[in-house]
């Protein structure tokens, strides 16, 4: 090969998202396109006590290099809640701190991915982690996803070639599908995994979103010795911070802590700071709840307005969570084709294709709900609509 | 292979330093080992006057998601600073801040490096670039360094087999040697880099720290097409951030671009901000004065202690500024023999041998003057010339 760059570059997939965007800075489009988290929500006022709490108390400490596993106060307020909400026996030893969750994603597979290994991921699944896999050449095997979570029928299939090495999920109200896994999918898959040299990535960046519906139980409940759980502070106090874990198996633990010390020494330790203080000084349980009711809201306000102004023909996920929801036109037709026209009325979003490995889904978008009031919600759905049937013309 | 790790990672050298660390807790012990900067020089009033004014002024939006080429008012900051103090033309563009400089050099090595292409690193080298480097498996070409620099004739010697796909250098107060490239060194390796197919990595955590001597040019200035610079706020500022950067070409920097989104998204945006304003309401050059006085005072006392209490024939290195200092007890000698009376005597260094990738340097140590007060530094000395009195029986 000619080219200056390494074999592994030239293949990550190039993101829509990056282009698309930029449309969105035009404050006369209505943009379902982006997936961040809603602004207003920020507990800007706390962060900002915190801050200055951890700056008087901590002192010149706060500003030295420190422990490559991260703040072990924080490890522990992280194990700590674990048990406390889900019944979880994590150790703080078992939790590395990350640089959000996305580094988490990055050193797992630099960990334990060797070039050609099979990697079971959702069909769809989420962009930024395909490209982080990608640079470790796995061999990416998709698994459709159902309304009911990952397809087991299309899991044993896989097993029948060979145990995978790795199977990445999302399992509560998934990026960029909005499905969860219901409690009799994730047990059927933990009855498939169990005994098998796989190790199940459990992403849960969203975990904590829950507007309806009642909670299944963790793959790391399930399956503890092979699941590493990913978690993040992204979607609950603020994704500039970049502040993730994972909580691994012990066995795994000291490789990890090897790549981690390779890829950036630590995560911030003022940052792990503030957010321990953050988190010993409010309630963040109260401060959750408002997040899921704000997105609770606007979720209901995007069905109700898909219900009014789209084709019977589109089909929709309905989310119990997160901050995306599916929508599939007809099979025939294609989203890229709706966005020329959606941008014209003023309303982005980002085109389904974008989220398989294999030009599938030419037919569907991700629609986000998170980032617009309820009156804009319905007023983009109502020019998305009128998209969609001028498409159908 | 039977294990589930992936192969990269089981061919990463082991850190010692991270094992005699933990000697240094016990306040008894004088350490020479640590690589950190002065504690009592972050500055901390002035950081959290930053970070309140940020809260203030930025709102929501600093605890938003953000670019991962990094906040461009700091890009433009960092590209003024070069323009001001080396004469650099860079352009903001052509700047990506990191999460800490080490992880500048993961991302140049996923960019860049295939399996088995030829690195030249320094003998001894820095043993977390080492590290980094390792997980993309590249053939390490240790060239000598000698007091003015890289051994010419031995890079010369690996150009006659073909040129290396990359060169990782740091031309200022190398850590672990506190050598610096003299000029005309510079322009050698310039001559023989030039017109190749060789990228050379400018690693510069110390270029600010010069307590002595004049500065010579960077390579960027003598290579600009071919020298990847990277930079940092970890000795200027403070560590704990991970706030770095890194100065590309901009044919490479679309693809680095692409590994930093898969590595960590971006750098954290509240800490870009803080570090910016902080930059933008203060003198750096003041403060970084301030660095220089207390590390000159710091070196030069090591420097009277050596003399004063080792046998003469241990040789040592006189750095003009960094954090380090390079001591050779006679070649029959083994630092690690030393290090084992030295513990006794309560005094501690990191012996040499692990900045080499081949067992050499066995009769070496690495000696860090930023985290000890002049008084200690004459005792810790003491102890240790005592210690070497003692080996040498």
């Amino acid at each position: 090969m000619d080219s200056i760059f390494a074999d592994r570059i030239t293949g990550v997939p190039r993101s829509f998202i990056r282009e698309i965007l930029k449309v969105a800075l035009d404050h006369t489009f209505i943009s379902f396109a982006g997936g961040l988290p809603n602004p207003n929500l920020f507990p800007v006022k706390e962060l900002k006590k915190a801050a200055n709490k951890v700056f008087r108390t901590f002192g010149n400490d706060v500003l030295q290099y420190a422990d490559s596993e991260g703040y072990y106060g924080l490890r522990e307020a992280i194990a700590r809640r674990y048990f406390e909400k889900k019944g979880l026996e994590i150790s703080p030893e078992e939790i590395l701190i990350t640089t959000g969750s996305q580094q988490g994603i990055d050193l797992i597979a630099k960990c334990l991915l060797n070039e050609g290994d099979s990697l079971v991921i959702e069909e769809p699944s989420y962009l930024a982690a395909i490209q982080a896999f990608s640079l470790y050449r796995p061999r990416f095997t998709p698994v459709p996803l159902r309304d009911e979570g990952m397809d087991t029928d299309g899991l044993k299939r896989v097993y029948a070639a060979g145990s995978p090495k790795m199977i990445y999920t999302i399992p509560n109200f998934q990026n960029p599908s909005g499905i969860t896994y219901s409690e009799r999918n994730r047990h059927e898959i933990a009855d498939i995994v169990s005994g098998k040299r796989t190790l199940l990535v459990e992403d849960d960046p969203y975990g904590e979103l829950r507007f309806a519906g009642s909670p299944a139980p963790s793959f790391k409940k399930l399956l503890p010795e092979s699941t590493i759980l990913l978690g993040t502070f992204s979607k609950i106090v603020s994704p500039s911070l970049r502040l993730g874990w994972l909580a691994a198996p012990e066995a795994i633990m000291s490789k990890l802590i090897i790549a981690k010390q390779a890829a950036d020494l630590h995560t911030s330790y003022f940052i792990q700071c503030m957010v321990y203080q953050y988190l010993k000084d409010n309630d963040i349980d109260k401060h959750i709840e408002k997040i899921r009711e704000c997105y609770g809201r606007q979720c209901r306000a995007m069905i109700n307005g898909i219900e009014e102004f789209f084709p019977a023909s589109v089909t929709h996920t309905r989310p119990e969570g997160g901050m995306f929801l599916w929508a599939a036109l007809p099979e025939y037709m294609s989203s890229r084709d709706l966005i020329d026209i959606a941008i014209k009325d003023k309303v982005i979003f980002v085109p389904g294709d974008t989220f398989f490995v294999n030009g599938r889904g030419a037919n569907t978008m991700r629609l986000n709900f998170t980032c617009s009031g309820v009156e804009e919600i319905r007023t983009g759905t109502e020019r998305l609509g009128n998209a969609i049937k001028k498409l159908l013309k």
